[in-house]
C-alpha cells in the first residue's frame, strides 16, 4: 500500500495526540467555568426584556437584534467561509486551511467575550458581563486579528500552536482596542486599526521569528492547482461580498451603518479592477494571476474601515479602492518576495499586501479623513453624533481627533509586532508538533487522509494501467 | 470507450424514467390543486395590509416579514446548501447528495405548507390557509426532517424511494409537531424534538428495515476523496454558521430571537473545540477525522433546539456544547460501527451521532430547563411569554411543563421509529428502481455523468502515457 | 516540461497586456471623475440624518436600511456567487467563468450607479445623484443584464471584450429601464422584463453575430467533469435560494416585499420538480442531466419576476413555476441544438431557456396579471400602493396597464436584439484579444494556471508510474 505517509517518512515530531486534544479540553473547561463566573445575558436578551421594554415604551423592533443580526451573520459568514476557504488554495493544505479556522475561531470567540468584556462591558457592581449581540459580532472582529496572523502561517505551525497564536492574539487585540477605542477615543467601526493592521503585523512578527531555512524542501506542495484555486474564490468572495456588513456591523445605527456599507461597497468595485489591471500587467504575457484576484480584490475594504462611516464621500471611497488594489497587486509581486530575501519573512498567504499595510494606510486615512470633518458637511449633531463628541470628547477640535487616530494605528503597530515577536519566541519552544521544514503545507501531518484509490481514476485512465499490467505480464 | 457504465455492467433495476417523471408530475400538480383549494397569502402578505395597518395603527416595519424574513433566508441556506453539501462527501454520489437533496427538500416544503397549514393555521370558517413569512419558515423546518433522514439512506435509495420518504416524512412530522407543539402545549424553537430526534430516528428506522447484507460490495465508493471532503466542509459551515438562525427563526420577537442565537452560537463553539480534541484523541497518531469535523461540531446546536429561548445561562450552553462534541465524537468512532454490526444498521451520515442521539437528548434537556425555570429568572411577563403560559396553560406549573416536554421527546422518538419502520417496509417494495448491493454510493444509476477524457489529465500523465504507447509499439 | 501551454501552441491573438489594464485603468479614472462632479450620499446615508430625523420624527428604524439591507446582500451574493460559480461548470474555463464575472459585475455596478442616477434619481437642483441601499440594489440589479449575457458568450471572448458588452450593456439596460418603468409605467420589481429578458436577448444578439464556424474545434473543452459541474451547483443553489429575496429586494415596504418572496419561493419549489420530471423523461435511460438541474430549476423565479408582487395567489405560482420548468428543460433539451444548428447561434449557459424566454414569458405573464387586477382582490388602497396609481396614472384602468405591461416587455426584447446586434458587431473589429476557434474555453488564455505536478497524483497512480519507469528501463 503505497499511501502518502510512507512517502513522507515517519513523522515524530508532529504528534499532536497529547497536546492537541489537552489543550482543547482543558481550555474549553476553563471557558465554562469563567463563563460561569462572568458572563450573562444583557437585558435585550434576557427574559425581562418583556417588562424592561414596558418600563421604557420600546417595542421589540427596538431591540438592538433586528438593527445588527442580519450584519453579524455576513461577518460570521467572512470569519468561516470567507477566511476558512480563502486557505484552501494550497494544494495539499485545504483541509489545514479551512478546518484549523474553523478551530481556532470556535475557541477565539469565547476568549475574545471574556477579554472584550473584561475591558468594556464589565458592570462593576454586579462583577458580570452582559452580552448581547453587538458583543457577539465583537468577539466575531476580535478573532479576525488571529485569523489573519494564522494567513502569515499557513501550512507551518501546528494546531496547537495555532491555539496559543490566538490565546496571546485575542488577549493583545483586547488590550490594544481599549487603549486605542477607549484611551484614544478613535473611531474605527471596520477595524483597519485594530483588526487588520494589529492582525497583519502580528502575523508577520510570529512568522519573522518562526523563520525557516530550509522551506524550500517543501516546495513541491507550497503552491496551488486548479480546484484548490476554485475552492479560495469561495472564500474571497464570501468575503468581497460581505465585507460591507464586516465595516457597518457596529457602526452607528441608521446613516452610520447605511454609509459604511455604501463606501466600502464602492471601495471594493474599485479595486477589482486595478487589482486586475496590474496583475494582467505585471505578467510577461498579460495574464491573470489568482493569487491576486483572491486577496488584492479586497484591500480597498480593509483600508476603508475606519473611514467607512465617515462622510468620505463616494469617489473618495472609489479613489481609496484604486489605490489599494495597486498597492496590494504590487506588494504581492513585489514586496512579499522581497521581504522573504532580505528579512527571512515567510508569508504564506501575503497577509503583509492585504492587512497589514492595507490595515495601516487604512489608520492614517481615517486620521486624515477624521481631521477634514468638519460641521458643514456632517452638520452639528452630525458631527457629534459620528464621532461620538460627548462627556469630555465634547471640545476634542477634528485635528486633535486625527492627531489620536494616527497615534491608535501607531498603537495597533507596535502591538502587532512585539507582540507577535514575543509569541514567536513562545512557538520556537520545541513542544508544540510542527512539521519538519521538509514536510509544510501538507494534510497528512494532522488529517487523515481517505486513500485516493484506482477506483476513482478516470476510465481511460484505468485502461491504460490495465494495458500497463497486462503489458508487464507478457 | 471504455466509460463507467460498462465497468458497472447493465443496471436493469435502477431505470426511473417512468417513475421519476410520474411522481414529480402527477404530485407537482396534486400541490397546485391543494394550494388552489386551500392555500391564501396571510393579512401581512396580502394587498389588504395597507388598509390593515391604517385601520391597526401599524408601521410596514411592524409587518412579521421584517422580524422574521432574515432568519428565513439563513434556514433556507441550511436546508439547500448546508444539508446538500454535508452529503457531497462520497467520492463518487455528490451530485446525488446535493441533487437529491434539491428535489425532495422542494417538493417537501410544499407538502409541509399544505399539512402544516392544515394542523396549525387552518381558518375554520373559510377553510383556507392563510400562510405569512412563519409558515414558509416552518416549511423548511419541516423538509429537515425528511433530509436528516435521507442521510441515514445516501446512496442506498432510489430519488422516487426518497420522494416516498418525504411524502411519510412531512405527513409524520406534521402529527407529530401538532401532537408536541398544540396538544402537550411543549415549546421546541430549534426542533429538538420535532426535527432532529423525529428526523434521526425516521431515517434510522428505515435504513434498518432496508438492511443490505451485502452493502460491501459497494465498499469501493464507501468513502470520500481530498475535494469531496472539501465540498462536505462547504455543507458543514454553513449548517454550523446559520444554526444559531435557526434556533431562533420562529422564537418570539425580541429577547426569544435575540438569547435563542446567543445559546446556540455559544453551544457551537463549544462542540468545535471538543469535537476536535476527541477526534484526535481516538486516532492512533492524534490525527483529525473530517467525518468528525463535519459533523460532531454540529450536535451542541441540535442539542440547543429545545433549550434556546430558554434562560440556560451562557455557560449553560458552554456545557451543552461540550457535553455534545464529545458525545457526537463518541458515536462515530464506536457507535455507528456497533450499530452497524450488532443491529445491521447502515447509517451512511452517521445521523444516529448528529441528529438522533442530540436530538433526543436536547428534549431532555429543554424538558429540565424548563422545570427549572422561574419568575425569579424570568421576570413574571418573561415566564408568561417564553412558555405562552396563556389560556389553560396559564396556571400549569413548570415542573408539569417539564413533563410535558420530556413526553413530547417521547413523542417524536416513537414517530419517528414506527412511521419509519412502516416506510422502510414500504420502500421493500420492489418497485422503486434502487441500485444492488454491488452498485450503491454511485451516481452513475441516476445521473448522466460527463465523460472523462485524456485532455483533462495533467500534462506530466499525459506525458507519460505516450511513453507507454510507444513502449507498446515498440 | 509538457506544460499546457506547449500543448496548445503560440497564442498570439490573446495578448491582453496592454489593452485589459488599459481599459480597467482608464475607466476606473473615467468613475472617479464621474463620481466626483455626481454622486453623493442620500438623505439616509449622510450623517444630516440626525437631523433629519429629528425633524421628520423618524427613528432609526425608519432608515430604508433596515428594510432592504437584507435583501440586498442575498441579490450581492447571487451577483457574485450565484452568477460566479454557475459558470464554473466548464472543465478548463471555470477561472474565466468566476473571474471574469467578478471583474464585469464590479465594473457594472459602478458605471450602473451613474447611468441609472442620470435616469431616475438626479436631482436637476443640484445636478447631483444622490444614493442610499435602493441605488445600491439597482446597480446590482443592472449589472445581472450583462451577466446574462456572459452566459452566453462563456468561454469565446476575452474580457476586454466583456468590459465592453458591460459598458453598452448597462447602458442600453438604463435607457430601456427609463422606458418601461417611467414612461411606460410599468411595473417590475424582479425585473423579468428588464433584466432577464433584456439580458437574454441582448447575449443572444451578440453571439449570433460573433459566431464561430469552426468552434467544434474546441469541443475537447466545451463541457464539463465531475467537480465543475459541482462548482456549478454552488452557483445554482445560491441562485435559487435568494431569489425570492432578488425579486422582493425593491418591492413595496410591508405586504409588497412579503409577497414578492411567497410567490417566488412557491414558484422555484415546483419548477425543481418540472425540471427533475422532464430531465429523466428527456433521457434514454431516465437520468437526470446536471444542465437542467443546474438551469432549469430556477427558471420559475425569472418568470416570476413582473407579476411577484402581484396577487398571483400561491397556486398560481405554483403554476409559473410548473410551466417554466418543463419549458426551460425543454429549450436545453431541444431548442438550443436547433438554434446552433439552423440559426448558427451558440449560447455556452443556455441563457435562451432560462432568462431570454421565461423572462419574455414573465413579462407577458406580468400583463395578464394586471389587466386582471381588481379592487375586489387587492382592495382599494392596495391596488393603488402596488401599481403606483398617482398622479396623472391614477385613473389608469388595469387593462390599460396589462397593455404597457405588454409593451415594456416589446420594449425589452427589441434593445436587447438591436442592442446586441450592435455591440456583437462593435466587437468582432479584430483588436480585442479573443481567442481563436481552437482555443476557445481555456483558462490558459487568460489565466497563469498552476502546474500540476506529479507529486499531486494519488498514490496508486505514482506507483504505477514507477512500475512503469522500472519496466522501460529493463
Amino acid at each position: 500500500m503505497g499511501n502518502c505517509c510512507e512517502r513522507l517518512g515517519p513523522q515524530k515530531n508532529t504528534y499532536v495526540r497529547v497536546s492537541l486534544p489537552a489543550v482543547c479540553l482543558v481550555w474549553q473547561i476553563a471557558m465554562i467555568i469563567l463563563f460561569g463566573v462572568f458572563i450573562r445575558y444583557d437585558k435585550e436578551s434576557d427574559a425581562h426584556w418583556v417588562e424592561y421594554k414596558h418600563k421604557n415604551n420600546l417595542t421589540d423592533i427596538d431591540n438592538d437584534f433586528y438593527f445588527r443580526y442580519p450584519s453579524f451573520q455576513d461577518v460570521h459568514v467572512m470569519i468561516f467561509v470567507g477566511f476558512g476557504f480563502l486557505m484552501t488554495f494550497l494544494k495539499r493544505y485545504s483541509y489545514g486551511g479551512v478546518g484549523f479556522n474553523f478551530l481556532i475561531a470556535s475557541f477565539g470567540l469565547q476568549w475574545a467575550l471574556l477579554m472584550q468584556g473584561w475591558f468594556h462591558s464589565l458592570d462593576l457592581d454586579t462583577g458580570k458581563i452582559y452580552i448581547g449581540v453587538e458583543n457577539i459580532i465583537n468577539a466575531d472582529f476580535c478573532c479576525a486579528g488571529s485569523l489573519i496572523a494564522f494567513g502569515a502561517l499557513l501550512g507551518k505551525v501546528s494546531p496547537v500552536q495555532l491555539m496559543v497564536v490566538t490565546l496571546f492574539g485575542v488577549t493583545l487585540f483586547a488590550v490594544e482596542e481599549y487603549i486605542i477605542l477607549e484611551l484614544l477615543h478613535c473611531r474605527d467601526a471596520g477595524g483597519s486599526m485594530v483588526i487588520h493592521c494589529f492582525g497583519g503585523y502580528y502575523g508577520l512578527a510570529i512568522s519573522w521569528v518562526l523563520y525557516r531555512p530550509n522551506l524550500h524542501q517543501s516546495k513541491q506542495l507550497h503552491g496551488s492547482n486548479y480546484h484548490s484555486d476554485l475552492f479560495a474564490m469561495i472564500g474571497t468572495l464570501f468575503l468581497w461580498m460581505f465585507w460591507p456588513s464586516f465595516n457597518s456591523a457596529i457602526a452607528d445605527h441608521g446613516d452610520g451603518q447605511h454609509r459604511a456599507f455604501i463606501n466600502t461597497y464602492i471601495a471594493l468595485a474599485s479595486s477589482v479592477l486595478t487589482a486586475v489591471a496590474l496583475s494582467s500587467m505585471f505578467h510577461k504575457r498579460g495574464k491573470l494571476d489568482m493569487v491576486h484576484i483572491q486577496n488584492a480584490t479586497l484591500a480597498g475594504a480593509v483600508a476603508m474601515g475606519t473611514a467607512a462611516e465617515f462622510m468620505i464621500t463616494p469617489y473618495g471611497a472609489l479613489i481609496v479602492g484604486f489605490c489599494m488594489g495597486i498597492i496590494s497587486t504590487f506588494g504581492f509581486v513585489f514586496v512579499t518576495p522581497f521581504l522573504e530575501k532580505t528579512l527571512k519573512l515567510q508569508d504564506t498567504c501575503g497577509i503583509h499586501n492585504l492587512h497589514a499595510v492595507p490595515g495601516m494606510l487604512g489608520g492614517f486615512l481615517g486620521a486624515v479623513v477624521a481631521a477634514a470633518a468638519s460641521e458643514d458637511v456632517y452638520s452639528k449633531e452630525g458631527l457629534i453624533n459620528v464621532f461620538d463628541k460627548e462627556g469630555k470628547y465634547a471640545n476634542r477640535g477634528m485635528g486633535t481627533q486625527g492627531g489620536y487616530q494616527a497615534a491608535g494605528t501607531c498603537v495597533s503597530i507596535a502591538f502587532g509586532l512585539v507582540g507577535g515577536a514575543i509569541v514567536g519566541f513562545i512557538l520556537k519552544i520545541p513542544i508544540w508538533g510542527d512539521a519538519a521544514d521538509d514536510h509544510c503545507f501538507d494534510d497528512e501531518a494532522y488529517w487523515e487522509l481517505p486513500e485516493e484509490e484506482e477506483e476513482t481514476l478516470p476510465p481511460v485512465l484505468e485502461y491504460n494501467n490495465h494495458m500497463i499490467h497486462k503489458g508487464q505480464d507478457m
